[in-house]
């Protein structure tokens, strides 16, 4: 059960993008695993990758494919991630877009491929392009929740949002989907978004607003540490609405503040689903010399096994958090200036237990399913912010099983 | 149940040094959680102290008063910290030294003072001050397996190594224990260890000593990463076996090893305990462009908590240990230089799955309880070694449970 919404908005279609969800068997049966998005010609595209050295077959051959622009096509893939795989794997990825290219009409460097499952694994090739000839002639009306659906790995449910938004003298939609429950840390993480509007967004703009939009979203959220071969995070423009927008112009600042929810909530959403999750939790470090102090920091209590656990048991042991920030990294921290809350309660004061602290108040707020653990450092005027989740015996659970 | 052995050698004591344990009821009943080392005049002590910022107020005494020489007790108590504890946790640990000495007859400055156990709980210094009252009547007649005991939290067994040396034409003992079991990780973890020779050392070479020998120990475990307020590692020489010692003298080259031996085991037995442990795990990264960037893969391998339930499940699911080398931050990393062994097995040539590699081969590996990952990077001549351990269900109903 995930912590909270991770569907949101209308069930919407954006104009100008293409869906079908198909069964291919990659690595289970009776499971939806091959999702294709097909796009209208001038359609912009842009995103992100994971900055893993080892990223995967297809995220090499989406971020070439993509420096080409005129893109037409995605095609995802779970079951297998197509890492690890060497030579074969990238001969794989490349295979991959040949077969949907040729199907549909396009060439190979106008489809980006993602793949999303068991490292170490090479592709079911024959299964994947059965998969393609039968994806390439289905119906192409699925829906976004479908798509959702079609990407789910450990995921427990689909992911979703989307919104009309009535600016710049027209209507535009914003819908998208995410995926991913472990191997989650920025840069990015066993994850994927794909998010698309009908706006129409120069190739400049859109890097602009994906490099912006996704990095306080899908980057600053983390599960286990564990960052991923395979992440990305896509914006897509079809700009079949006819509206175009630009930064200065009219609704471009709406439409970048509503894009960015998206973003958030579906990179939140990824949390609230983790492996095993029975909490979301922020963490939001404030007061800092640095933006990548407090980063340090957030991260530090967040990703700590400790903390987690309490966060897991409702145990209000706050001396984890105070020893996760202590060993962060800030070897010139004056720990008399650090200020901690729960939520609304101030549970650390000049470095030590608050003066007004009680365990009942603190046990009050752990009980809850949705806690924000404050840490201010008085050093300066920078902050950031981070989305995690617990630790506990379900997490383990899924991961000692995940391959069985 | 520890993985493997946790003692070392005969029990023995070392001459200079008297132990005294008692139930002093810090935080629980029946529990031995007081420990009384009396040092004999002339013995030097040298160690190394957590560079956690939020350090207990005990490690900053200790490290103040270990600045002036001339140590005559350590004083230990398990059950409560004294960590986050402000101002009145200073006034608690250097009244911890003052009570101490006004029994033994010494000043407040020549006692070194350790707390572990919960943070941010003051200490409840009437229990101590009684305890202290009765320890120092003790007959001070305990061995230092009663001592290993008396450090003991959340560990399930006590930890020791001992052993005897002919050298520089007299006999020299070595003996030492060790605690800890989670929050661990170097500089230090929630980690005591005490280490004591009836050699005489000079406080230079001692310190000398401490540092390189400590370094490759107790700074190279982890459990989960999250580093402690109060760890120590502390190193003593009485020199009441009036064989001195130093470097370039006969017999320095044999005893420094020997005592590395201790260091190294004591530091493996904390690993062996581990809270929830099956497994324990050397990580060994090799050819690498400088040691620092050896130690940042060796730990971001052995802090996944991907990899970590993998080797709890015994699964051979290589990709994750491939995805936590691809993390580990070495931006120019070129992976077709990796490869990855388990124990005598290849998983990665190449930086892909081995050609050879079979999935029931790596099933055999997995299944065994103590596995080496090594993972050479095939771009220089250094390398660094981390211990670590698995992680369990048991770890999570461990640091879920603890203060309950």
């Amino acid at each position: 059960m995930p912590v909270g919404n991770t569907q949101d908005g209308p069930e919407l279609a954006v104009d100008g993008l293409e869906i079908a969800v198909i069964e291919a068997g990659i690595r289970y049966p009776d499971r939806k695993d091959l999702v294709l998005f097909r796009l209208e010609a001038g359609t912009t595209v842009s995103g992100l990758f994971t900055k893993n050295r080892f990223c995967a077959a297809p995220v090499h051959v989406a971020k070439a494919n993509l420096s080409t622009g005129n893109i037409r096509a995605l095609v995802i893939n779970t079951g297998n991630a197509n890492a690890g795989t060497g030579s074969q794997g990238m001969g794989d990825a490349q295979l991959s877009c040949e077969l949907v290219a040729a199907q549909l009409g396009y060439s190979a460097d106008q489809v980006l491929p993602y793949s999303t499952g068991v490292i170490g694994e090479t592709m079911p090739m024959e299964r994947f392009a059965a998969g393609v000839q039968q994806i390439t002639t289905e119906s192409f009306g699925a829906s976004w929740l479908q798509a959702a659906t079609g990407i789910m790995t450990t995921d427990t449910v689909p992911k979703y949002a989307g919104r009309t938004l009535a600016i710049a003298g027209g209507e535009i939609t914003i819908a998208g989907i995410s995926k991913g429950a472990g191997m989650i840390k920025p840069n990015m993480a066993t994850m994927l978004g794909f998010v698309a509007t009908d706006a129409r967004i120069a190739q400049t703009h859109l890097d602009e607003l994906a490099s912006s939009l996704i990095e306080p979203s899908f980057n600053r959220i983390t599960v286990d540490g564990d960052t991923s071969t395979n992440d990305a995070a896509m914006l897509i423009a079809t700009g079949a609405s006819g509206v175009e927008l630009a930064p200065g112009q009219p609704g471009w600042h709406e439409f970048k503040q509503q894009l960015g929810e998206v973003f958030l909530f579906l990179a939140q959403a990824i949390v609230r689903d983790a492996e095993g999750a029975t909490k979301f939790v922020t963490v939001e470090v404030t007061s800092t010399q640095t933006s990548d102090e407090a980063r340090l920091v957030a991260y530090a209590v967040a990703e700590s096994p400790l903390v987690k656990t309490a966060l897991y048991a409702s145990d209000p042991n706050w001396g984890r958090i105070l020893a996760a920030v202590g060993r962060a990294g800030i070897s010139d921290l004056d720990t008399e200036q650090v200020s901690i809350y729960l939520n609304e309660l101030e549970i650390v004061r000049n470095g030590a237990v608050s003066p007004d602290y009680t365990e009942e108040a603190g046990q009050a707020v752990m009980d809850l399913s949705e806690i924000t653990i404050s840490i201010s450092l008085g050093r300066g005027d920078n902050s950031d912010t981070v989305y995690t989740c617990d630790f506990s015996h379900d997490y383990v659970s899924i991961n000692a099983d995940y391959r069985s």
